[in-house]
């Protein structure tokens, strides 16, 4: 009997093979991904997962966890000798606890069907990003996600309270703690946070929930230099106690989207434009605080101009800028790289990193855009002429820099496939050798997950 | 040659033996630690730690890392056959970042002497706790402190960017990254806080800095029951944004303290009776803001009575209470219990705790205080007749009825070596298999504070 037979006779038809086996299974929306797997499950519980599991395991049989399949660094890519474990079908809310403010929710759950769960319960669950409606809670939480709401609730890790997943070897770990403190021995969540799958599969989560805000306050300001953005930043972290985002975007960012959009804000482009939100928290007189905010930072030149937005539509034409749809269908080959470096350095880095592309590759639209705030930035690189070594061209140039800034290689996305082989940009030989330490005492016939990561 | 000759051989006269060890070197200030260890080595540098570790563990010398030895949880004693690395000469600031808003410590360095740094430079560094000026950062990291401050900062795992530390084979693992978001493979951070010295020696820490706040306001609040305090602590997150503290008091708690100061604030001692903070943010009209706020809820019958400090002696004076100094003195063989619990169950735990305490022990005095907001309480018990097996039989009632409400037996003091053997109360056993399994892989002689945690 082969693992596959194994397979379909202790778990039926959650198992699927040959035509069974959907076109989306192949890649994740990097598209890096060529093979179909040869078979993948889809359980309804964590027991079937833990069977599925430790009998791949005593077979050293390869897995591949695929959430929502938005991933962008290639982690959810199987080849096809892999069997992949598909949460698709594990989903659904079990608990909202309104007085503990947390929601405990299977892995497969999108994303958005917990956001509005938690709306209707009148709380905030304040992951968010733009892939929200396909993303689920369990691929947020393998790779950490981060998002536009960082700033004010953190990273994915800082709203997981509890978590469920199951070991290689099949033993469920179920840690589905609804405490903001507790310290008893090590905290386990840790180790599968992040870890993009090979460590374990993540099965179940107790996330923290927020006060819902009344409102929101949305601003788009034109700015003269990355040093006043850096100003402006700090003075609204200390002025705007409701501020929950911060997005900034240079120049020919912000010139492409807002031509592809049609929309004109400013008489000229400025050199720097920056969005800022602020969650209103029921108070009347908080939109003419952040007038007075704007005004006063006008007054010191702090900003060259801003456009406070009246309604849901004008504040959504800010965001449509930022989020820069246009780009995917109007650029060739695009390439978004997500890097994050200490703040100050951030515009010294960006006019480096610009030059150096232009130079290498004069033809190709180079921008920058990032939430700062959180140290974070991303580059939107696309050459006309791009053949299939562009995008390791463009890595190695972009990469090569950020290890001299002490910067990381990846501030949200995560290392899956694309980028394993610059870990060691960002990693030294000392760091790589404990991790490799920590995969083998997890997941020591190495099943899970592999060539990912490290 | 012994390994203590080795190691003053290898490292000179910073190794102490004999009569050379400080008293002090006994035990943390649970008071629990018996002898002297065998040797004390006070290194000033990452290097030394690693000459020192990769010594004993060549001859599976045990190493106790002592910090400022301010643990309630004997985590810090080392016994005789020990050998101690101390860090209370690996002081001071490395670097203040004010564009990236961080700070990089050494290890040893007391945290008051940190915030201070961090005030002088204009920026809070948030964690905050009563035995501030002796412990240390790198105790603070080890027992992923709490303190007075989590609500609006979160716990001390909240704000560590970057981290160096030593392994037990003298490997340093250097991640001093200064970025908040940072996914480039597994997060070592985190396995080495809260860990409290079983996996690695911490020795250097980026810590995140935030915004001063220009002053603050308090407020002493009297409430009539627990689920007042709940709908009050709810109104208050959603309301107050620079909310920074909200300190519960239970009725005998607040009835003794208040007594020992001599200090009368209310015609009754009310059931519960709460401290509210807010930080200020820097705009003239929050003092309105906030008494308006509490007006509100006087209105509305949640609270029954507010005061506002007028002065800094005043926000003193209620703190005072809260700290609750006076019992140390006047309640003989005061024992402090630290749980966590969800939110919504701290009232029903309380009762039924207090309940069965004095059922076991009549005479005793047990009370009630604690964070609340972060699911955190402390119980307060001294019994005149209480003997040696006094504390573990409290242990023993307390850690049961936690057991079955699904709490921690530990939200910020951490095991050490005094709630080990009720680690089981919190931890399932597949649990506890995967902490030995993560100790084996980074201690494989279980050199590192042995018999601590697990
Ligand atoms: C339009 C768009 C916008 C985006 N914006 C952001 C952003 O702002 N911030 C950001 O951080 N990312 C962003 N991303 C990237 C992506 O959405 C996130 O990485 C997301 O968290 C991935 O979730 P997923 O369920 O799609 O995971 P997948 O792509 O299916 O998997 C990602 C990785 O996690 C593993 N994995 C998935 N589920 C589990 C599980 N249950 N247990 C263990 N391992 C698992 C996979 O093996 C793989 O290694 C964006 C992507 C798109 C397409
Ligand atoms: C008056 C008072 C108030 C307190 N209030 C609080 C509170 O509000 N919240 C709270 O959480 N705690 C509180 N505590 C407990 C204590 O202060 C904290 O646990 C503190 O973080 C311990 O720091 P330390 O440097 O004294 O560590 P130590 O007591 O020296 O050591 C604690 C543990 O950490 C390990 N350790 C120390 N340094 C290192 C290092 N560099 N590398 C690796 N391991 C190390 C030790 O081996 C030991 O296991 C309080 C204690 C007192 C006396």
């Amino acid at each position: 009997m082969t693992i596959v037979d194994d397979l379909k006779q202790a778990l039926g038809d959650i198992v699927l093979t040959g035509t069974q086996i959907g076109e989306r299974h192949r890649s994740d929306a990097s598209l890096t991904g060529r093979e179909l797997p040869k078979a993948v499950i889809r359980p309804t519980s964590s027991g079937e997962i833990a069977t599925a599991l430790r009998l791949c395991n005593e077979n050293g049989q390869t897995v591949v966890v695929q959430g929502g399949l938005t991933g962008l660094a290639g982690g959810a890519n199987a080849g096809k000798d892999a069997v992949v474990i598909s949460l698709e079908r594990y989903t659904g809310i079990e608990e909202i606890d309104p007085q503990a403010g947390t929601m405990t929710v299977r892995a497969g759950t999108p994303l958005e069907v917990a956001q509005r769960a938690a709306e209707d319960a009148g709380f905030l669950l304040p992951i968010d990003l733009g892939a929200r409606g396909s993303c689920q809670i369990g691929g947020n939480l393998a790779t950490n996600a981060g998002g536009i709401r960082v700033l004010r609730y953190g990273v994915t890790r800082d709203n997981v309270l509890g978590l469920e997943a199951v070991l290689a070897d099949g033993t469920i770990i179920s840690s589905l703690n609804k405490m903001i403190k507790n310290n008893t021995g090590y905290d386990l969540r840790q180790f599968f946070i992040g870890s993009e799958g090979t460590l374990g599969v993540i099965t179940r989560a107790v996330l923290r929930l927020r006060p819902l805000p009344a409102g929101r306050l949305t601003a788009l300001c034109a700015l003269e230099s990355y040093d006043d953005l850096v100003a402006f930043l700090t003075r609204c972290q200390r002025r705007l106690p409701g501020l929950s985002a911060f997005e900034a975007m240079w120049e020919n960012y912000f010139r492409f989207n807002a031509e592809a959009e049609k929309l004109k804000f400013f008489d000229e482009i400025p050199p720097f434009a920056v969005i800022v939100e602020q969650d209103l928290l029921g108070d009347a007189s908080e939109r003419d605080g952040f007038e007075a905010f704007l005004g006063e930072a006008l007054e010191d030149g702090i900003i060259a101009d801003a456009l406070i937005a009246q309604s849901e539509k004008e504040s959504r034409s800010f965001w449509s800028v930022r989020e820069g749809h246009a780009m995917d269908s109007q650029l060739p080959a695009l390439v978004n790289l997500d890097v994050s470096l200490p703040i100050g350095d951030i515009g010294r880095f960006a006019a480096e990193c610009g030059a150096a592309l232009s130079q290498r590759f004069p033809a190709a639209h180079v921008s920058f855009f990032g939430h700062v705030a959180d140290s974070n930035l991303h580059i939107a690189f696309s050459e006309p002429d791009s053949d299939a070594d562009t995008p390791h061209i463009v890595d190695g140039i972009v990469y090569e820099i950020v290890r001299r800034y002490k910067g990381s290689i990846s501030a949200e996305h995560g290392i899956g496939t694309l980028k394993r082989d610059f870990l060691d940009h960002s990693r030294s030989p000392a760091e790589l050798e404990l991790m490799h330490r920590i995969k083998r005492a997890l997941d020591p016939n190495g099943i899970l997950n592999p060539g990912k990561v490290i």
